[in-house]
């Protein structure tokens, strides 16, 4: 008998297919792509092929926009959204709409085309994670920004067109439904139950153990019970903190090491396949708006991995109910017993 | 300057890109599959590859599970859901599950493996929309039963594992988030304008004609101001009613001509892009639970064609936010001008 999941926080149902589980071989991936270095904007040398560098990890006497560098932040050459203009919103008979003003970066995380995150030192992964941060502290002065979403798109049918290893961030003048919808849910449960949702949800999991994949002092990885992708995870930091920005410098490596290990066992596991990552946080200028008194108890930030194994077709678009063929303790069975 | 723009009903904003704005050509399809004959189970004389048919229109001497028909439907051979069972909620710790109890049916839409619903002649295309409503009546028969989604996926990158022609039908025993969403929407601007947004949006898209594809003497086919996919049409009755099932049957014939037309000049312009249609109908239980008093006057069921261009990536999923690269209006252009 299939079984039916609800999120606890988004009340979200998914299917979950508890007959015929689906093992990592049953999974078709697709083969990994091969860069070509001349054409590359992101490799080293090519720093004339992006726009002008918004921040880089670099040695001391290295220049901008040249070589030496170790992460480098460059202004997504396509952007969805420009920081340049102002909001003006309007109607337009009983519709709305505003300019598309926000900000969209790219994070590209190494020099080497052919290093994933996972295979950087720890050192290299910490980074890449502070370099978030940094980027953050800097969006969050601008007024006109609500939102800042970081996140990963690994391989094509993920939304990846390039190779090189890189991730984006993008800053939106409106806080996204999903985003909304996450922090109601959260302040809904903390109203109930004088207690954070994401605090309870760390605890049964650690307790129960049967969708633990990894933990570390400051982290844990476990496959989330209703989890709408097969071998889904959430790195959920044991420190309540509803702003990624606030995070501790010891907290980077931490957190580095939680992120390293899940996606190298993903990696393993189901060989190299292609995933999103997102670092969900609360938004910039909640607490600013004065009816948002508890998201600093009641919201904690984390991270979801999701791999693309599946397709969201008709069903998932036309409802937001997913339907899962690996329940998530077979999944976090086969990821907790891959060495790494 | 890209534009954000937000649905009325379910709150969503979506980055309309409107300086590079993506041509037709500008898309890439991949090419249509080829069938093998001998193993589609979709195909007439190989009744016996499918589980026994529930219904089907077929030549008065002809017999169930025979050939002879014109559309069948059959359950789905790897249900996501399960008729069989009680519902058996239960919790878990924090967690929520039940059984995954519901209808998963496939609605053969031809007998011709190579015949796209588009190519059919209205008639065909009618007697297709008319199973979906069979269906439908007999499932709204069951308690268990809370909403019912009938969809189609159209291509391997929409979801479809086979190629031959055909519609899906899922019955789920809890009403899914995204209806739930569209009908709260529905049901807020009712309350406050007493008037509804179904009809609003249709008045005011039939009057500015910018995004209007095409409208016969039933139904309007437009590309909707927040579309979240490029080439995206919604069919929108005329006529105020929340239940699909309550469709007469002129109104058939008239649906299945707007859907041949906007289908065809789908297919026409982007040369048979994968897609999927959902058609979404109010759900089954509301009326009997008491606080839904205006459903009957605030829902509009309707038909939502989502052609897949576009990737939905990291951002999609972590925001709910989409980024269509083609405004509604510069689709509807080249839709309104594709001969049929």
């Amino acid at each position: 008998m299939p079984e039916l999941r609800k999120d606890p926080i988004m009340g979200r149902w998914v299917i979950i297919a508890t007959e015929r589980s689906k093992r990592p071989n049953d999974y078709n991936v697709p083969a990994a792509e091969v860069i070509d270095p001349s054409k590359n904007p992101f490799a080293e040398g090519n720093e004339h092929l992006t726009p002008p560098e918004i921040f880089a990890f670099r040695d001391p006497r290295s220049k901008p926009n040249g070589p030496g560098w170790q992460v480098r932040v460059v202004p997504n050459k396509f952007p969805a959204l420009r920081v340049e203009g102002d909001l003006e919103k309007e109607g337009q008979g009983m519709y709305d709409k505003m300019n598309g003003i926000g900000a969209h970066e790219v994070i590209i995380e190494t020099p080497n085309p052919n290093l994933q995150i996972e295979e950087q030192p720890v050192e290299g992964v910490a980074r890449v994670l502070e370099a978030y941060k940094i980027r953050m502290e800097d969006l969050l002065n601008d007024p006109r920004l609500r939102y800042i979403l970081v996140f990963k798109n690994f391989g094509r049918q993920a939304g990846a067109s390039l190779a090189h290893p890189h991730s984006q961030l993008i800053a939106t003048p409106v806080t996204p439904k999903h985003v909304k919808e996450k922090l109601a849910g959260a302040m809904q449960y903390y109203a109930f139950k004088d207690r954070s949702i994401f605090e309870d949800v760390l605890r049964q999991e650690v307790r129960e153990g049967s969708r633990l994949v990894y933990e570390n002092a400051g982290f844990v990885v476990f496959c989330p019970f209703a989890s709408r992708f097969p071998f889904e995870m959430t790195v959920m930091p044991r420190r309540q903190s509803a702003y990624y920005a606030e995070i501790h410098p010891d907290e980077l490596m931490l957190l580095a090491d939680a992120l390293k290990v899940a996606l190298q066992k993903l990696s393993k596991a189901l060989n190299q396949p292609q995933y999103n990552f997102i670092l969900h946080t609360a938004p910039a200028r909640y607490a600013h708006h004065g009816y948002w008194t508890t998201i600093e108890h009641d919201f904690r930030w984390h991270i979801e991995i999701l791999p693309r194994l599946t397709l969201i077709a008709g069903f998932e678009t036309g409802t937001g109910f997913y339907i899962n063929p690996t329940p998530p303790e077979d999944a976090a069975k086969y990821l907790r017993e891959i060495p790494v």
